[in-house]
């Protein structure tokens, strides 16, 4: 049994340690949290231990591994501690805001440090599926990828506030998607929109944008993205290739569909939110997580994808700022 | 060029008339009806001469072929007077109301009358495609049939009166479907349902039903069939067989689709009403016969077919009245 | 919390038993099989105690109710003995293959009994959805239902010997189904096919059948059904009415789809098999079960339900062979 | 009657051709093209006079317009003499690939020249529905637009040396598109890719291509474009907004779908090329023509739109170049 401290026991917290508790071969033995009810009560809902103290958790020999899922301003230190003290991690995106401070992280840890970034759509079955098809060539040399992404409804001021802005924030999972299928990215071309919350743009950041993402090969990605869809939460993908293309569309709840005198084929909305969307996607990520832990294997997608990600993320804030092509940063 | 006199003014006249006018190697020489005013309008529109005796227009010896888009009632009476004339001739579906006056019909004009009926759903391209494909050997041995045809509202009570009821009038297209697809049908079990307009119950008429076909191999259809439907003109055919499913969806005037936060994937109710769905099945049926009539081939469907199919509609009426399945009478 | 049995340690018992252990109000207490090593696995499995004696399960008095999910023909006198002992029971379906057996068992068990069906597709999200929506007056009067289902590959001939034959086993879940939606049947014409494995036929069994099944307010249901499917598991249903139609297709394990030079929008196969498919309804169902235990609620489907689906089912048997409309037997 | 000489009988000036052939109020007087066989062979199909000077036909009397379906590079000419001579004139896209000279041609014809240009798609049933449901309010303020635009497969070398280039040649519909839908264009970022076809690349040309456009209300366009698409000729929309979304989907020749062992739900190819396409678009396209020259009403698209698209044109190629935003040159 590989023991596990969960630390946050936020909404991700919560759904980190649930899949964990259901893991057969893992041991949750601390949920950690400042907020001590919030510790308590999921701890209780998941038969762990309940703390207040990341580190103590961190420091407590029995533990073998750590999910952080707290504050993203955390995540750095709790990183270097879990590394230091010969713990595997599981840190949730991103890294951090600050590119500098991630790198540096990436290279005090270095390769020894097994660290896994949790960019849960690399784990959603449809979208690993298409990444399996593409790279077992069924759609030829791939040549175009179109990734849309919208959240159902804006985060409030405050969560934006703290967020990095929307490219570091929620396009940073698309620029991961893009890495995943295309490789390194060489440049990025980024247009940030205010078209949904005046607050968001008095906050100095933007609620949707678009993005031109192109690959050493040639290859290029569009990226939509926006802070609100009244359909539901947007989440697709398009893999085009020199012989098909292969493409991922929204889920609904059912497959029920009504024809009336107004619609025809009329689907629910689409399954809303992340944790409802990607809940499969949550459970297969810790289990790989586990599973690499176990094996002693290459932790993918590692810390070094995390910071590659927060390099594109300044780079598509930058673009957006001097209406130029960037180069994303070297890591 | 092939002249033609279309015997009949009314909306299946019209179009056949408009569809000859448009054929480039058709003559649209009469066009006719006892109403003068609907003739002329025709007439009008498509460039041909406007008449109100059909049988002076099968008697015309520059006339090659007629169409016989009038009344049921007449329709045994003009193919007769047109086959004695050695004209060729496409009549609409059904042949007659009355089965042994349409296999006396049949017996009497022999091979040698050239009699196409128009089951105009063999031609459209969709249920063409599938049969074509069936018969190519793409999903193996046919094994079920299920065929949903619902119009989009009842027709009026004057229209069921001379009809001859659900079965003979409407469900007769899915019986020669069901012929198209599995051969001779050796059984038929029908039930007439009553829940749309008690006019038309109070007429002695259906208003929905539902029927199995068998065919000697042991294939089976399934039939489902009703006088409304408030999404639209519902044609819809499944063809199952040991190797894969072949299946035909109704038609949309467009393929946009609306997703808002009611709905998703909504498409536009289907196209309504025959005219417009089967406007390429009228054309192409028009085209077949045409050419059928140039190269002296085989008419395909043919009055025996349109008697097989009435032979049917006849079981399923015996099967609805006696509540036990019913053999099609030889033809 | 609820302690349960499971009586039975097949394919459907490790579900059931799977789902008890997962559910938070439940206390596996047992899982019985005569055969012990099955008994044993899955108890370990579920941390259950092994058993090899359902007698002994039932008499146990810590245990509060319990599933059976043993052979058929076990079915009726594991209810008694339960019912006796003042236990809850979900028996899976049929309840026997003998319909006075189980109509008797119905009468001595009565009202006071709390026996539920394991007729899964009721628990089904989308069946369970369509049903709710009809409920609720959506699509107006429901007028007709069309119900596909098919299995991905015949059975065993050794299964099908004591399997009662199509209707009794497969076509029953569709024949409840109707019930659910359509309330009592008042007549059943159905036709057995013999088109995919000769010796289905030479054991007397069909391995095909579709049947037509009306309602006492004139609705009617088509069902459609094969022992073969090589698309998957495929399990549809449409309900059309006065106002609209709602329908049901097919999973697939993802939404992703492919287009190519051969094809486009080109999905996986279907969900393919029971257990896959309707996983969420299997635990809906012990839910539903759980909650009406403890609610002291009506338990639904009753085993009255489950005796009218098997009259239901030797209607069609009698209709195939008579080729007469039958009247299902009074329960 | 609307007497009409087509200029250039080509692939798109026969289907001009057919299409005033079977207009109920236009006399096609003029076929003309310098390839006297070309003119001769669509002249005789559509019932016209064969003629090899263009202006001979502008200067004709008895013709009141011209469509101009010429190589490109007479484009400007034509327009010129025939607002000179007075006709009104539906010229094909692109107006011209200079920029200053279309401009020029532009100022001289001024408004009073009665010129639209030939942007096929806003033509479209699907396509024109979604910009009429858009401006009608149906999903909120116009917020995201994306155009994927793939042609089924390259155009020869030769085609490629006079075409302009990608952006001027290919995505200039897309441009437009952008235009109808979001107003005008503030902003282009594009990047052009070689990936299918080394001998563009060597003629100094992209094969594919992406590009941002961002309008003067902040909402944006993303457009992606490939020379090649196996699965048939891509031509997709989404229009996203406060309320919703609106898509138009590729078409297929029917609606037949297959499910197999391999696949379900797999339909036919795309529809393939853009005369089979865009069928409907070219006849509506010509039917507005008629209708706002018999009305007097003014042309859309119009010759300033056409102008226009060409700007943005050279903003993306420019900004290809030089990896910035570029803002499209005034008109």
């Amino acid at each position: 049994m590989l023991a596990l401290a969960v630390l946050g026991a936020g909404r991700i917290g919560a759904i980190h340690a649930a899949n964990a508790a259901r893991h057969p071969r893992v041991h949750l033995a601390w949920v950690v949290d400042p907020v001590q009810d919030a510790a308590r009560r999921l701890a209780a809902a998941t038969g762990a231990e309940a703390g207040c103290d990341p580190l103590a958790a961190i420091a407590d020999p029995a533990v073998d591994a750590v999910v952080i899922s707290s504050p993203t301003a955390t995540h750095i230190d709790l990183i270097r501690a879990a590394v230091a003290a010969g713990k595997a991690v599981l840190c949730e995106k991103p890294v951090g805001l600050d590119f500098a401070a991630a790198r540096a992280c990436l290279r005090d840890v270095g390769a020894g440090g097994r660290v896994m970034i949790g960019f849960n759509r690399r784990f959603d079955p449809a979208f690993a599926e298409t990444h399996r098809r593409v790279a077992a060539g069924e759609i030829g040399r791939l040549e175009q990828l179109i990734i849309v992404s919208r959240d159902p409804t804006p985060p409030s001021p405050a969560y934006v506030a703290g967020s990095g802005g929307l490219f570091r924030d929620m396009t940073i999972h698309d620029f991961d998607l893009a890495r995943f299928f295309l490789g390194e990215i060489t440049s990025v071309q980024a247009f940030g929109q205010n078209i949904i919350d005046p607050a968001i743009a008095a906050a100095g950041d933007n609620d949707a944008g678009v993005a031109i993402l192109t690959a050493a090969d040639g290859a290029a990605a569009s990226i939509v993205n926006s802070r609100r869809c009244v359909a539901g939460y947007d989440q697709r993908l398009e893999a085009f290739g020199a012989a098909g293309l292969l493409s991922v569309d929204n889920i609904t709840a059912t497959t029920v569909r009504s024809s009336t005198a107004a619609a025809t084929g009329a689907a629910s909305p689409w399954l809303d939110f992340f944790l409802e969307r990607y809940a499969a996607a949550y459970e297969r990520e810790l289990a790989a997580f586990v599973a690499a832990v176990e094996a002693g294997a290459e932790f993918c997608p590692s810390l070094a994808d995390g910071v590659k990600a927060l390099a594109i993320a300044d780079a598509a804030v930058l673009s957006a700022q001097t209406k130029r092509a960037v180069v994303p940063a070297a890591v």
